[in-house]
């Protein structure tokens, strides 16, 4: 890790910006000015005047994506501060550009008020084609984003929730047919109630799992817990339908999936042992996942996945995100639906052709992959 | 006209979007993609958690501009929506990156709301080094740009208001030349009240003009006149001194310098034949100026400007903004002084080794012209 660290600090004081912006116009003579700018570009304004849809095929919008952030969950490092999301929202960007073209702009805000934050963002929508939210804490990314949807005609998604989610389901479909068990079967624990494991508890009960409980720090998430937040009690009205209480080693005992969205350590050997046989084991927390592979292998896991590029199956949001707001821009979908985010995740899933236990997930590096999920979109 | 419309709206359908993002960093490996963004970004955040200055190093934002429009006085077309604005911002964008390598966005506001764009543009300023205002109308952009100027850390400018001003003041300076009158001798009557008038009102009194009435449609702007907005009621405290009242026919009888920023048409050949010795006059209404270069000739007039391109002289705001931001953005002023405005106008008028009735302003291709005026600001 110290290698990487130094090693990224040292190419980002050398790019000083991982992304830039270029004009695709040529600016040579009186005459392309003239073009480009005013007086031509005055036919261009009244012509969308005219007809407001003419945005999309005269500017940048329909390939333009806004990422937000109010630094108040940066990576694992918590609320940090908005300026500290910056390298990482440009990342984002560069991935985007990367790996499907589209032209992304990442935007901190320097408030952590929740209407603050949404009069802000729909304020500014108009300008792009779609939304992204990135490293807002939990619970507030939850009313943000139900929010925005409700007031803006385009797609939103924070991707923590639903990237994450969409990729955890991928892995688990491949992971199901390693193991030969079935989606509807299986029963799963999710560790960590924040924003992805809300999220990926709500996709794979979507996708068709039937027995789930999700965990907090205070163990079992279940209908009537006292002092649940407003999201969590809505989890809780569709999983865990027995109601159970107790600690994660307690729930986790004969589960045939584990999911950690969680931190360093929390999935002991002891845990893991007490599943059902060939477990699966996603253990995402990052950069220190809730057991390390060699643990995990020897306490008899059957496939485990992390959040790590240095370990096989990486459960990456960047697999998804690319391809996904391609397609969504690309077939003018408005609304990020649970149809959409299935069949993502399913188009992924799909992109290795045959699941091992070290190879659930694709490279992000597959060539058509992005094009694969963005193709999913429209169905 | 026509063919530029035709040609300019061609040229945008072909290219969707005149500005494009793109990376700046190679995503070639999984090593690549961890420098990029997580876990590596994470250093990147945690040294900018320690010392946020150092924000500026490590990501785009000390080269990153942002323009805001609200779509209320697009071009010459008035209030016709945010939409229509983006084309425009774009421009600016492209215009920008040409001329001076500054990364601009364009972000358009679905608001015309003061407060609500004031809090928006402050909620989204930490992601930029710089803040450029346009096409917001008249009195509202004062109170705009005020506010704003107040609340942020950082160069905020109403491009609609000082990029004209400061170009208006450096083609004065070189007319000045070419008549052999000095600043603080001569008669101004400025045409226009709006946001241009009223910015170039101010600093040409800040630059020496001693005599100097606004006029808008209610003929002159007087101090105690019934019904001033408070701008206008600011500039007459400063100007017309005599407190003169009438016409623009009226006024102008007797001026050496007539600035037209109002409509086609303004200024009758009898207007300009009752002014003073070597009349100079600038028309700078967009597309139809207020008097045509041939009438103006016909009429005695000394020296002509306007804001097209197909005649000499063009005052446009494109000659001074790229250089005046990548100056403000390397020395990291964070006002936009009136002593900074005096020397961009300064530094553009003596780019023009020496003025003729047909060249007081320099050409937007002049080789090494924005580093002039990019230097200008921390002489």
């Amino acid at each position: 890790m110290t290698d990487i660290k130094q090693e990224s600090l040292d190419l980002h004081t050398k790019l000083r910006g991982k992304i830039r912006i270029e004009a695709t116009c040529e600016i040579e003579t009186v005459r392309d000015l003239t073009l480009v700018y005013s007086p031509g570009v005055g036919a261009v304004s009244e012509e969308i005047a005219r007809n407001p849809a003419r945005v999309d095929d005269l500017t940048w919008r329909k390939n333009a994506v806004a990422i937000f952030s109010d630094g108040t969950a940066v990576l694992g490092l918590g609320d940090i501060g908005p300026l500290t999301a910056l390298p990482v929202l440009e990342g984002k960007c560069a991935i985007f550009k990367r790996f499907s073209g589209i032209d992304a702009v990442p935007l901190i805000l320097d408030t952590k008020d929740v209407d603050a934050i949404v009069e802000t963002i729909v304020h500014v929508a108009p300008s792009f084609g779609a939304i992204q939210l990135e490293d807002i804490s939990a619970p507030r990314c939850f009313e943000i984003e139900r929010r925005l949807m409700e007031r803006l005609e385009m797609p939103v998604m924070h991707d923590d929730q639903h990237g994450t989610a969409i990729v955890i389901l991928a892995g688990l479909i491949n992971a199901l047919r390693v193991v030969r068990k079935e989606i509807g079967e299986i029963r799963v624990v999710m560790n960590g109630a924040g924003a992805a494991g809300i999220a990926a508890a709500k996709l794979l009960v979507t996708a068709g799992v039937r027995e789930l409980v999700v965990c907090d720090r205070r163990g079992a998430v279940y209908e009537g817990r006292e002092g649940l937040n407003e999201e969590k009690a809505l989890v809780a009205g569709f999983t865990n339908r027995e109601k159970r209480a107790g600690s994660l080693a307690e729930i986790a005992i004969g589960a045939d999936v584990l999911i950690g969205v969680s931190a360093a350590g929390a999935f002991t050997p002891e845990i893991v042992r007490s599943m059902a046989r060939d477990p699966v084991v996603f253990a995402l927390a990052n950069p220190v996942p809730e057991i390390l592979p060699d643990v995990a292998k020897a306490a008899g896991v059957a496939v485990l996945a992390t959040g790590r590029s240095d370990f096989p199956n990486q459960v990456n949001n960047a697999l998804c995100y690319p391809g996904l707001f391609r397609g969504m821009l690309d077939s003018g979908v408005k609304r990020v639906t649970d149809e959409i985010k299935l069949r993502a995740a399913r188009a992924l899933a799909a992109a290795v052709a045959t699941p091992t236990a070290g190879k659930i997930i694709p490279s992000i590096f597959e060539p058509g992959l992005h094009e694969l999920v963005a193709k999913s979109v429209s169905l």
